[in-house]
């Protein structure tokens, strides 16, 4: 500690100057224990939201410190008598992330502390705190949206920030990834998904943007589906997204699944409604009683409708990117059909084809199965699912449902048609379907294939699928030879392009190759095309696989034959990686004992099961991780808890004759699949 | 009136029997007058909504009668003292609507009047009401969502239910449209729209169910726009549909221009909100504090982001499909440019985008201009629009709009980029443009080209462009020959298919050639190919215009070349007709007293016009009609209101020399286009 630092040295003594008070919060990060202590000093009218903090100095969930914690780093017992003083005391490292508003007040400001005992300047609090030699000091902008990456503004980001005239020599480490995937998954996740210009996040919690690198894969799968579906004679429809309150309530299993996440409207300008409005959450209340209404004939059916929208799940817990978000996009197919059979066949073709969405245009492998009565959509007969795995989580992850809701729904809505015996019988109630596949697969494949590098897309769905970047230009390099190069490039660009390949070009001034590949490498566009003066020399290119680095050189003259060849390669070898990882985590489990420790090597097991909705609650309460004492908060989702039944898979392991319930001994009835999961 | 339909004789005399009240309520339709009295008897809990009523007697905007009103119809004077017993006073016809809910209760109920002086079985009332010989009964469900078509359920809609068995010999002008165009073009369009299955009404007022046939219109919409606009460098992406009240109130005049209609979620589940939140009625608030973020750079620049998505707008009067709804489709795009040239030379080629959306898929003629000042988009520096004109309203239509908003909303957000000249020279703020089109371009084209057999829809965007319709088939056809027809009517249809015509077969059994023609003609299907005996002997086909009727036979051989052609012809005929009755009603006025004769002739009227605001203000309220006395309300939207400025015409008349303001007298500054508008 420098001398002039000291606080007491820097303070006033007019006790009667008028002072404006500054706070100085303690806070402690939630899951890393050794973590820095994070100081914040503001205004006293300044919010401090948790996530600006979290997200400034790269921390989980920072609470308020406890009396024990200013003891242990700043050596005063009672928080309450802590103020700016008691940051000289601190032997380790910690932040203080100042309120961006004290340096917008001028210089001659007179500040005081929370409890009035000490008035300064601005200058001479400016003074102590860079005296802190332990200190990691940000400025923070608190009324600004909360920056999407962990980088905070006082360091720019320069993946968001690449372009100053001065930056070409950037370190290339900087604008990359700072977390490891194994080390902080959920951070790292964030960060490649920011960085990467996939998503930003957004103030309202829980709704994230979609950027044009997210949207664009969106697209790839709405055009595969869309194109599917339409060849079964799915018709596309429009649906308004509010529902009253009667009609979304009309089916009661259903609306007992959605209630607590239903979003109302209930003011509309300065007016309250007569009535509160809700936001559909699905669409099966909300299309029901109007295809009741158009079925009257038996000649009206099947009836297929789809439709390409977003929904609203208010869930108030643990938002993640793409996989639990309060509103997402999706689509919903709602079908109906005069007999169960019609309806159960069209069931398992949309689960093909989500499983395909899944293995062809994503490169994720999923398992195809049913849910459990337990699991099971909120008034469906039975679900049909493809479940995928996310490795560094050991997490199985719900990849999208098909329903048979049989006639559950239609005897609700009357949605019937007059029995082909004639009126004097009763008439026939439908039988419905409804699926539903949403953005959410893109988190998953983000999860699966990304890498410490950033993200890692399959070429099927990326944006762009090659980028062109020219090379090995210096200053020696001779005008004429630096033309041909950049020809070269665009040139490549242009053929791609002719091949409906979507390409892109990265001419840049002012950044390095270097700078350029790690920056299209945390993009994840799955082939980097290098041209440099040797390349165009020998009609060559040498090309970059995103996955694994693995360089090829491909002759000008077979472009068009071998860029298609690679992107296709690429394809099946992050398929079969993956594959690999989920094959070799689901583990077959027949006696309980085995069952949670298989769980904690992060895998998903397969266990002989009884097939009794209460045996699947005991499996759930036995396999849940001890609460840890601190900050213990029960939700289905996180980690801690216990494993739920994924599916019962269609592709069946053996069962025993007299095999044993993995968990109450009872009748197995067939092997189920079980994992913690998202 | 029979005798023993005489209310008195059917009453029952315990006056202690406990009895369920029924209400009768007299209600007397807006506008026709001499339109006949409607009378509700319903349960005392049921809600009788005035739409319901108006949906199941084909009347407009019923409103509970006056004493006067009573005492004409059924010689009774005070309205209080009313009940059913005074029905049998009527000596002109009138409508009953019966509540369901009556029909549901047991025969053994006893019902009493509403001033409980009257008590009577169910069975009694039920043979009173049949004995009313003035009387148009209907049974309606009061609980049930309003139907679709004013045809009511009791007398069902032969259009939305088409096929029992035995309905084959139906008259086929039942399942047409029963108003005409010419005479009630608000129920006309309603019609037409529902029963050529584009649009179903919703439970939801203002909120509308876009059928597959108007949902297939706008993704071919969809299509042509997004490749035109992806051309342009435009990306697609997905931002959250909620805004923070703070985010949404920073541009102050965007916000004036949108707050009442703004609705608001303040509940999820069962919790209060801690803050409302607003559902984007548009996104630039949404978008723009993101932008800000991401361009740091003039190298980040333009940025030229789009999304497709819903907004909603809770308009609170006079919803009309497509054209005003409080839910709506469209796409928005935001781009940042860092010069207002480049800016502006986009903001022309979006709205060239927009007329040609109208000219070449819809068929639509539109008028390209810039809006004045007060109507300009808020927060916009100024907005390009191409307008639109409905022949029978003669009002003028907004078609779409795109805005160059300047600096405004980038020096509110801080949207800005460092000088080229330097870190010491001031940041530069960027320069914006939005534009939007909406679903409502469905409603102008369905408004100006349907006729009187329903839908007419442009064969560029209609869901089928040809559909099939074997003819000619008797009882004493013979099965060879019957085959026969059939197979080519199927092979037709796959040739035509083949060659990426949107085709479709009708083979429905048990209905009539006529009754197909004319349900087809209602979905406004482009071309009807008619496969007869005489046309399969000939090697050729029978081809119906839908807009004129007009036949033309078109041999096999030709029929790849022939088909394309007169959907091509149909396209420009539709487009030239609406083209000339736009021209001929779009007039110059140069005197004021001119003017409003103009307007109450169905013209929009080009005028010199001084540009100022107030002025522009006192055209309107003198152009206005004048307040009748009766269920006057002041609304914009109102025919009856005044007119506001389409556009200033990029294509101006030429003004004279020294040409004065229509109105003010003051120097015009330009022709400005003034209309009745919705």
């Amino acid at each position: 500690m420098s001398l002039e630092g000291s606080f007491s040295k820097l303070t006033i003594n007019d006790s009667t100057a008028p002072a404006t008070a500054l706070k100085a919060l303690v806070f402690k990060s939630k899951t890393k224990s050794g973590a820095k202590p994070i100081v914040v000093v503001g205004l006293q009218e300044t919010k401090t939201p948790a996530n600006i903090i979290a997200s400034a100095t790269e921390s989980k969930e920072p609470r308020l410190a406890k009396n024990e914690y200013f003891a242990q780093y700043f050596k005063i017992d009672d928080a309450t008598k802590f103020n700016l003083s008691h940051l000289e005391n601190s032997e380790s490292e910690f932040f203080v992330v100042v309120d961006s508003s004290i340096s917008a007040l001028s210089e001659e400001t007179i500040f005081s502390t929370n409890d009035d005992t000490i008035k300064f300047t601005k200058k001479s609090l400016e003074q102590y705190i860079n005296s802190l030699s332990k200190a990691d000091v940000k400025v923070i902008d608190f009324s600004k949206i909360p920056e999407a990456s962990p980088i905070t503004k006082t360091k720019k980001d320069p993946a968001a920030t690449p372009a100053k005239k001065d930056s070409s020599s950037v370190d290339s480490k900087l604008i990359g990834v700072t977390v490891k995937k194994a080390d902080d998954f959920s951070a790292w996740y964030q960060q490649i998904l920011t960085k990467g210009e996939m998503l930003d996040f957004y103030d309202v919690s829980g709704c994230y943007i979609l950027r044009p690198a997210s949207y664009a894969i969106w697209e790839q799968i709405q055009r595969w589906f869309d194109a599917k579906i339409k060849k079964l004679g799915v018709q596309n429809t429009y649906f308004p997204m509010f529902v009253s309150s009667k009609v979304l309530e009309r089916e009661k299993d259903h609306i007992e699944g959605f209630a607590p996440e239903v979003a109302w409207v209930t003011k509309a300008g300065k007016s309250d409604l007569e009535e509160p409005i809700a936001i559909r959450p699905t669409s099966e209340t909300v299309m029901y009683p109007y295809f009741a209404k158009w079925v009257q004939s038996h000649r009206d059916l099947p009836l297929k409708l789809n439709q390409w929208n977003n929904v609203v799940r208010w869930e108030f817990k643990h938002p993640q990117p793409f996989i639990r978000t309060r509103e997402f996009l999706w689509q919903e197919g709602h079908t109906v059909f005069p007999n169960a059979e019609d309806a159960q066949e069209e069931v398992l073709q949309i689960l093909d084809f989500y499983a395909d969405v899944y293995k062809e245009l994503l490169a994720v492998p999923v398992v195809k199965g049913k849910k459990t009565e337990k699991e099971k959509f909120a008034g469906a007969v039975f679900t049909t699912t493809c479940e995928g795995y996310i490795p560094q989580t050991g997490r199985g992850i719900q990849g999208a449902t098909s329903h048979y809701l049989g006639q559950n729904f239609s005897k609700m809505f009357n949605l019937s048609v007059e029995s082909p015996l004639g009126k004097d019988h009763p008439k026939l109630f439908a039988y419905q379907n409804s699926w539903g596949l949403s953005t959410r697969s893109i988190g998953v494949m983000v999860m699966i294939h990304s890498d410490d590098k950033g993200l890692v897309v399959p070429p099927r769905v990326s944006q762009f699928q090659t980028v062109i970047v020219p090379v090995g230009m210096t200053n020696k390099t001779s005008a004429e030879e630096k033309n041909k190069i950049l020809d070269t490039a665009a040139i490549i660009d242009r053929r791609l392009k002719a091949e409906d390949i979507r390409s892109t070009a990265d001419f840049r001034e002012n950044y390095t190759p270097g700078w350029k590949f790690a920056n299209w490498e945390l993009k994840g566009v799955p082939l980097r095309i290098e041209v440099g003066p040797r390349d165009v020399k020998e009609n060559q290119v040498t090309v970059v696989r995103r996955n694994d680095g693995k360089k090829t050189t491909v002759s000008l003259d077979k472009l068009e034959e071998e860029i298609p060849k690679l992107l296709e390669e690429m394809h099946w070898d992050l398929y079969n990686a993956a594959k690999e990882k989920f094959d070799s985590h689901r583990v077959i489990v027949d006696e309980w004992k085995d069952f949670v420790p298989a769980l904690n090597g992060n895998n998903v097991v397969l266990s002989p099961w009884c097939g009794v909705e209460e045996c699947e609650e005991e499996i759930k309460t036995a396999s849940a991780k001890k609460n840890d004492g601190e900050n213990f908060e029960e939700d289905d989702k996180a980690p801690s808890m216990g494993a739920k039944s994924l599916c019962i898979p269609f592709e069946q392991p053996e069962l025993k004759e007299g095999a044993k319930c993995v968990k109450c001994g009872e009748k197995a009835i067939n092997y189920t699949m079980f994992g913690r999961s998202y």
